[in-house]
């Protein structure tokens, strides 16, 4: 079976993750999730969002996580910047070395989403990509909605593709293509992806995948067979998906490592030292993750205490 | 990319999903569920399994249940016999079409389950596999732990090709192959599928994976294309895993059908009706499934129902 030798995982649970949980975590807590999921072996991480406060309370205290994220040259921290304004705020953060940049592939959602049309996202950007590179910042775009639209239904992978050629000759490096809704299937994705490696190197390109109907990680395996290697995931699968209240959100972290680890391919991350950091999301969230593997792992560390704790007591 | 026409989905979830759930349920509610799993559109169904009470209280209504499901020559109805006299009882029934013997591809597993060595549950099978068969019934015969093995850890698949052939020698027209824990990754499947067809045609084989760690429809997805064609999943994935409490168990139908409806795959079911079955077997066993699908649905009909309310409530 074709697959890369080595794979990126994107963690993404720090801001994707927890932007929709309605218990406010304080920047302690970020803090210590974040260096869990470091001490794991995750070496790239979004961090948080320079969004206005107002729009996602969450990730309010972004400047004060920011300074207290570990400064270690082998870790590539990354924050959202919706605009301008975001985006003189993360320069202000030397910890940064990616900034993500995000729109759809379809009108509607995002005007929904960030209130401009396409275009006009578009011609924004063409202030804040370069502005952020010449910064000696990374920048990765978002495409949301590639696989299909909460408004539209379907959407057009020509269309998404073109806006990805935009992104990446106004400066961007990587596009995450996203499916946001959790909508695709592997036929889907494998024609989409197809498409945008006949013209974009696959080192340019990431997948961002939602568990919402359990497709995830099938079309994430179809990604890497295509050759695609950099998958973005949230610990324990936190993140909900907004247009489905109680529906799965983003792809575990757990999931895809454990996937990746059974089929030989690198990841340089130790599975349970990433259980171990599933867990710390779980009690700062105060809730079960819908993770398979951080499910099983933790079910299983139950047992195996039960079981000292019974040894124990016999003896 | 290369996927059958149509793929059987076998229904385990009355069996294999209910047999170790907590909440006993009556002959009438097992028989709903039934009927609502039918009216879906799934041909293919095992209702039960003739072993002794005392194993599986749940199943106790084996000849109750069996005598009021529909004897519709389109259903394939299904049971589990363990041994002679859960065969004779079972040949009691004729609503049952298939009748599914059941043993390891590990020693220390097929001892612990059944308490017999394989050879052991071989020559038992000698006399249950071909009795079956003069009875007009088709057999079923699991083979478990091909991927792994909770006390063995790794399983030769070698080993269990070699079960397999001697199961068919004697009379088996279908044989499953379990990746009974869950810890199946796609390498792996592809390897196990390709030794087995080698020698197998794929009309023979059916793939029974558990959703333990997340891999379950990636690992579906890697059969299809291997070409096998028979899949089995539990509705709303109704089913534990014995080894770790609390993790997931069977592959949830309806994440498989929606994949396979995803990809132009024919099923002949119908996912809205998948989806009311879904909830009827939540409200029977009085909690939420893991399926994600089924998850996202519910969640999408709140939001209309609420938003429908809310609509009333306005005018």
């Amino acid at each position: 079976m074709s697959m890369p030798e080595r794979v990126t995982v994107y963690e993404v649970g720090l801001r994707d993750g927890l932007q929709n949980e309605p218990a406010q975590l304080s920047t302690d807590e970020k803090l210590a999730l974040a260096q869990a999921l470091v001490a794991s072996g995750i070496r790239r991480l979004e961090a948080t969002s320079f969004v206005s406060p107002r729009w996602i309370p969450q990730l309010a205290d972004a400047e004060m996580l920011c300074g207290r994220l570990p400064a270690d040259p082998a870790l590539d921290f990354g924050a959202l910047v919706p605009n301008a304004t975001g985006l003189e705020r993360a320069l202000k953060q030397p910890v940064l070395r990616t900034l993500a940049v995000f729109m759809s592939a379809s009108e509607s959602h995002n005007r929904k989403n960030v209130n401009r049309s396409i275009a006009e996202s578009l011609r924004g950007f063409e202030e804040v990509i370069p502005r952020a590179r010449d910064a000696g910042k990374c920048v990765r775009a978002y495409v949301s909605t590639v696989w299909g639209c909460p408004y539209e239904g379907r959407v057009d992978p020509q269309r998404a593709l073109e806006i990805a050629r935009e992104l990446l000759r106004l400066g961007a490096s990587e596009i995450s293509l996203g499916d946001t809704i959790g909508i695709g299937t592997p036929g889907q994705t494998a024609a989409i992806c197809e498409l945008f490696l006949s013209e974009i190197p696959a080192g340019k390109l990431a997948l961002h995948l939602h568990d919402t109907r359990g497709t995830a990680l099938a079309n994430a395996l179809i990604g890497l067979q295509a050759g695609i290697s950099t998958i973005d995931a949230s610990v324990g699968g936190l993140g909900g998906c907004p247009y489905a209240p109680g529906a799965s959100g983003n792809l575990a972290t757990e999931d895809l490592v454990f996937m990746l680890q059974g089929m030989g391919v690198e990841t340089g991350i130790d599975l349970e030292k990433l259980v171990d950091a599933g867990r710390l999301a779980e009690r700062l969230v105060g809730r079960e993750l819908p993770g398979r593997y951080l499910k099983a792992a933790i079910a299983e560390r139950r047992l195996s205490e039960a079981k000292a704790l019974t040894k124990r007591t016999d003896s």
